[in-house]
């Protein structure tokens, strides 16, 4: 039985998993390379290789766009980790994070067909993960960035995309935030309020903390209050980094002081992005019909059954509540999507379409225990991938 | 019909390949990214991803060497090109490098069942290669070098072999030798001499050549004679590489000097590597039951018709004449053998090896027209794999 305590070995269907089917399922790896077209015969072989190669090589060097239509490149998505924040476990190393990448690729490939490649760094300079990519830029379509710690996150994201013309994503950032702002546009219908009259509250300041604060401001969100370790962001406090800074620029309106009794008080909304605990008696003193989306894996800030006493709609990261709030619902689908247009880069519009078509799955099964769909729901990538091609046709990024 | 004036489209059974046969076969590359274990539950996905996947993790950052058995990269060849060399196209590029490496890793996968991602790099600086594939040492098991160009692939290997605690092999070096190496011993047998009496020349002194010259010296043929563009390397010429200075210390014991004139006058062995012609008069002059390599593609140095009629024993690159010497007779065996063992490196001993287990596959139907297996031959890998592994055992590479 899966107990509240033993979650890193909760599976879903609430039978226990055993050390033992763990590690036999990743013996040798979770990925395979295949060949899509046989080689059975001398004439495949001079088809695929010489002499018949030649013929398609001469054509990508007279003109270097055949290449994303006579290679594997278009629908290659690099997944790219220095292993320094990797889940919960922290900074673990590169060859410890490549499991969770290997999943990361299984991901893409079952929900979005999208090929992949864990390409883990013996590195964590800023500088020399932006020139390896740079170098291998013609071996890949896009890169999803993942596991990287915050703050370096922001500036290898940020770097990266100034330096690679193909869409590139940190999913810890995005993908965490596009399902946020799903799941809280189908909160809002759910307890009536339109969310540019909303007070959100947002407990961490990390990777997903500040992606959720900048696509809410995107969407439209009425007021947005972001904690970090030392309390609320405000332009009282010194030290701050620049992504901190960054966020003054949006948040904070009333210029809140102090920690989370004084942000949560008569707050619409609580998103916990911490890894902190939040206690009962503060979210006891947000607004009637409260959100909760408490978000830390494998323990929410505040547990589900606590929460719900006191708010109208609650969702966890974890698959064994209501509500899984999991990036799976999205990061296949952005990066299907722009690589299909071949985009050259993931805009705010498109991770926007991304969410709003997420949260439009579940539009006619609306309820408070049901704001997004289910990370298996078949209907999720390809409403994403179209969402998201048309986003990036509208906002002229599009190439295709 | 195939003709002699139409190499680039002849295919192995005669008939003719079509341009648009050759580009369709191409359409979204020719290679995919499979999930070794399907995702289709929820009990599923959080065993291959979170949270059991975090278990898997903790155990490698543990104990790193359990990488290897947890994740595909024990598994995994990096197929590193800068595209400065492809097949007889030359410095084309990574880009339209890439469909040869994707082929390279569609006859990895097909001939030894081994994974590989082609990673094209848009650099030429040996350092930065050098630098680039140590930072992504984590991500693979072996790296094979392709299609890089001469005289800067010898450098650029012998630096990541000291780089890289993993097996490394520049294939257009070292595989076409070790093919040569096969169809030279069985040749021998052939016309009964052995190899330590013979005289061989090598027309060409880039990859190939150098490569041919060493492991033939390290099988222990009697002369060696090697020729660039302007003629025998010998101790007289000025300005020589490091890596023809470094030929000098094995081959030309006689101190030859001038063209292929003076070089092929009685010689028993002529290894073409070069893209030059060779005329039918200089073959003439060899000596009685004379061996002919004409490796060059399309073009053999002399036709093998032409050769037949000076020789005993003819071979060429190409699959539409007997005796075909193909790399693709080595390097699948030869990545596989020493990744089962986990070999540090890919030691002189483990090449030989490898031509002994080729040469011995025709053993038993050994004839002037068949020195070695069809490169279709399913007996070859496994027979390669075995010897291969066994020499890393014996060389104390093998940590296993």
């Amino acid at each position: 039985m899966t107990t509240v305590n033993d979650h890193t070995s909760a599976s879903a269907n609430g039978t226990e998993l055993t050390d033992d089917e763990i590690f036999r399922a990743h013996e040798g790896g979770k990925l395979g390379v295949d060949v899509t077209a046989p080689l059975d015969s001398a004439r495949d072989l001079s088809i695929a290789y010489t002499p018949g190669v030649a013929k398609v090589s001469r054509a990508i060097a007279a003109d270097e766009t055949l290449a994303d239509r006579y290679t594997w490149t278009q629908n290659l998505v690099a997944v790219v980790s220095d292993g320094t924040a990797v889940l919960g476990l922290g900074d673990i190393g590169p060859r410890a994070s490549l499991p969770v990448m290997e999943g990361k690729s299984a991901l893409f490939k079952t929900f979005a067909g999208l090929n992949s490649i864990p390409l883990v760094l013996d590195t964590t300079d800023v500088d020399e993960i932006v020139e390896t990519m740079v170098r291998l830029r013609p071996s890949f379509g896009a890169v999803n960035l993942e596991d990287v710690a915050a703050p370096r996150c922001f500036e290898l994201e940020r770097r990266l995309i100034e330096a690679l013309d193909c869409p590139v994503m940190h999913d810890d950032q995005h993908g965490t935030a596009v399902v946020v702002l799903a799941a809280l546009r189908n909160a809002a219908k759910i307890v009536g309020r339109p969310m540019d009259s909303m007070r959100v509250v947002i407990s961490g300041a990390g990777a997903a903390g500040v992606a959720c604060a900048k696509i809410l401001h995107t969407a439209g969100v009425g007021e947005i209050v972001v904690l970090d370790s030392r309390g609320v962001v405000h332009e009282g406090r010194d030290n701050l980094t620049p992504i901190k800074e960054e966020l003054l620029g949006y948040t904070n309106p009333r210029g809140i002081t102090g920690g989370l009794e004084s942000a949560l008080d008569g707050a619409d909304v609580l998103i916990g992005v911490s890894a902190g605990q939040i206690p009962e008696e503060l979210v006891a003193t947000m607004a009637d019909d409260a959100i909760v989306f408490a978000l830390s894996n494998p323990d929410p800030e505040v547990h589900p059954e606590v929460a719900g006493r006191h708010a109208a709609v609650v969702a966890t990261g974890r698959s064994d509540f209501p509500n899984q709030i999991n990036n799976v619902l999205a990061f296949p689908g952005i990066f299907k999507g722009a690589l299909q247009e071949n985009s050259r880069m993931i805009t705010d519009r498109m991770k926007v379409a991304a969410a709003e078509a997420i949260a439009e799955v579940v539009a006619e099964e609306l309820a408070a225990d049901k704001i997004v769909p289910s990370p298996l729901d078949p209907r999720v990538a390809p409403a994403v991938i179209s969402a998201v091609a048309a986003a990036a046709r509208a906002d002229g990024v599009a190439t295709a």
